[in-house]
């Protein structure tokens, strides 16, 4: 009951991983399963975002909705990237199963952490 | 706040993956999360597991406590099997946060499935 491009980027994650130096990082921790997930953005001096990676103790559904999202917020603005919901995660992802809904925060408040601690840093 | 031992079996997790024609085959959800987990039994005429395997959309601890499940019922009896509780499992895997332990029954609840799987054929 997952689409197929949940499953593409559940077994096949696109920017899984650490960046040293990061301009802003985000970390978030789910109440309903206890799961973690962080998230390090490279902005540069246009705003822009250059590069963003995650790592996660989560389920497949929040390693799914983590790809996404970084896919999604590369080459965007930090004010285009605050605008990348859940749902427009989700819509991406061609939906998550309602039980799952709650994982595919997760990565939306990592990002929004971390360009807030790139905002408190500039 | 995980162990070593937990992060060692999250990061390169044993056994995971499919057995085609499998003794027995168990596939339980989880009703806390809303993830599943599927295990493989391969089991000889003595009644003994010659391999395990394991696929799950599972968190990590999910992913930690079936990696270990998995290593701790190979070359035992069905019976030995059996008693291989997840209290067993965290334990070799020096605890889990309380808030994980649901997790850890998924593994428990796919190898008694797969078990009962196998007696149902025999
Ligand atoms: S949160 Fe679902 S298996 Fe851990």
């Amino acid at each position: 009951n997952y689409s197929e491009k949940v499953m593409d980027h559940f077994t096949n994650p696109r920017n899984v991983g650490e960046i040293e130096d990061a301009s802003g990082c985000g970390t978030v921790g789910n109440a309903v399963c206890g799961d973690i997930m962080r998230v390090y953005l490279d902005i540069d001096e246009n705003n822009v975002i250059q590069d963003a990676k995650f790592k996660t103790f989560g389920c497949g559904a929040a390693i799914a909705t983590s790809s996404m999202a970084t896919v999604l917020v590369k080459g965007k603005t930090v004010q285009e990237a605050l605008e990348v919901t859940n749902k427009a995660v989700m819509e991406a992802l061609d939906g998550l199963p309602p039980v799952k809904v709650h994982c595919s925060l997760l990565a939306e408040e990592a990002i929004h952490a971390a360009l807030w601690d790139y905002a408190e840093k500039n």
